[in-house]
């Protein structure tokens, strides 16, 4: 049997003061080290060797890979990042305050942007100093890919080439790889193993460092997946991510098995 | 102008503790993550932007990497990792108190061990609990590749092909590289840039998280290279580490060219 740990950065500077970040490149905050050292702890007890480790090329992501890797005394793994693990691009909105934009925009507006499935805030313009084409990092990366504003539509769009030509290619080489990664990048892949529907997938909500345990069967079809570690923790931190704006939201029931 | 900085990794447990350390898989000193540190800010004043990483097999030089990068704020850059970049294997004396062995073995024989070019320690058995046959992370090195002690020309023989078919295409494709790794794969290295005799190379002390920048013409031949920073205090690193063991110890006079 094959497995594929995906696993979502700890809290981030952003994540704490409730900011959109999208592909802005905020570091962990003391609490998402700790939380990732936590991962890296559970991962290790239950007894996890990765051949491999994939993530993007923000550094809250990155870190946490390195948090996880270092606590479990596996720092000599191959590591590749690429920009398709990237969060979703969230446009104008990357830096703004959650609820203030909410008080602004309206509630139904805010959840629009954030949970419908094809719908992209307005896009940043080529020029902002915030714009991907302005940062040397993605200097080779065909312009036309890079966005300036994304739908999860579209975040499924650009991530999902990834996993099929390099991170599948890995498992069939491999037995055990770990992916970390963002919020929505990881809905994407998340959404095309457990064929999710598209108005279901943005109520998903993944917990911050939080192992989620792919199991594959050798021909690498999708067998099964559950979350390891304390249900109930697991759950108030899915709660966590679910009420960061101030509008209801409903998580969704029963989408991981906890094992605990 | 292409450019490769070459870094030995920070201060680690077993400098610290002054103990032969080898292929022995130990973590950084607090002092050591800071000196990492202070290298990343020193390489991100200079304007340095590095398009790709090199690092062993080893946590104190992954760390250390890892520290640079996240210090000069380019996490996203590849990185790649290669046993074959790992510190000189001491074979027995690996674990071993360097001035208690000089006291044991007489300081001739210890300055025999670590000062000579192709003489090498007794080796480990290939059951000893320290034997890299044994280690998980080098299961896909062939067997016969794997040393169990190591002469400082064995050193060479093994991490110059890594240098010839990684490094140096990489530095044909692209324009600046980051090296961090050991004394002596990066003795290694030097010596085959700058041309140092058999008998001369043992006598280079490469201080801990130094940036040494080697600059290559465009057809990637060796052009020149110099020590940034302070050249004070690397004068007064390079003779800490010159002065480990007990018996007297020349440093290298005029190695590289200090440019504050």
């Amino acid at each position: 049997m094959k497995r594929i740990v995906l696993l979502r950065h700890g809290e981030s500077e952003w994540n704490k003061e409730n900011r959109f970040t999208g592909w802005t490149d905020v570091p962990l905050t003391p609490k998402g080290i700790e939380e990732a050292a936590e991962a890296g702890k559970l991962l290790m007890d239950l007894g996890f060797r990765f051949d491999m480790a994939f993530t993007s090329y923000l550094r809250r992501a990155v870190r946490t890979l390195d948090v996880v890797l270092e606590r479990m005394d596996q720092m000599y793994i191959p590591v590749r990042k690429s920009w398709r693990l990237n969060e979703k691009h969230y446009g104008f909105l990357q830096g703004l305050n959650k609820r203030e934009t909410a008080e602004k925009y309206g509630e139904k507006q805010v959840q629009i942007w954030r949970r419908s499935y094809d719908v992209a805030p307005a896009p940043l313009a080529p020029d902002d100093p915030r714009s991907p084409l302005l940062d040397p990092r993605y200097v080779k990366v065909p312009v036309n890919e890079l966005p300036l504003t994304e739908s999860l539509k579209d975040t499924v769009r650009r991530t999902m080439p990834y996993w099929e030509c390099e991170i599948m290619p890995a498992l069939a080489d491999n037995d055990t790889l770990l992916v970390v990664a963002h919020g929505n990048s990881l809905r994407a892949i998340i959404k095309n193993l457990k064929h999710i529907p598209d108005d279901e997938i943005a109520e998903l909500n993944l917990p911050t460092a939080t192992p989620w345990v792919f199991e594959f069967n050798d021909d690498l079809t999708y067998r099964s997946d559950y979350m390891p570690g304390d249900a109930e923790e697991i759950a108030r931190r899915m709660k966590a991510v679910a009420n960061q704006a101030s509008a209801p939201d409903a998580s969704r029931d029963a989408s991981p098995s906890a094992r605990s």
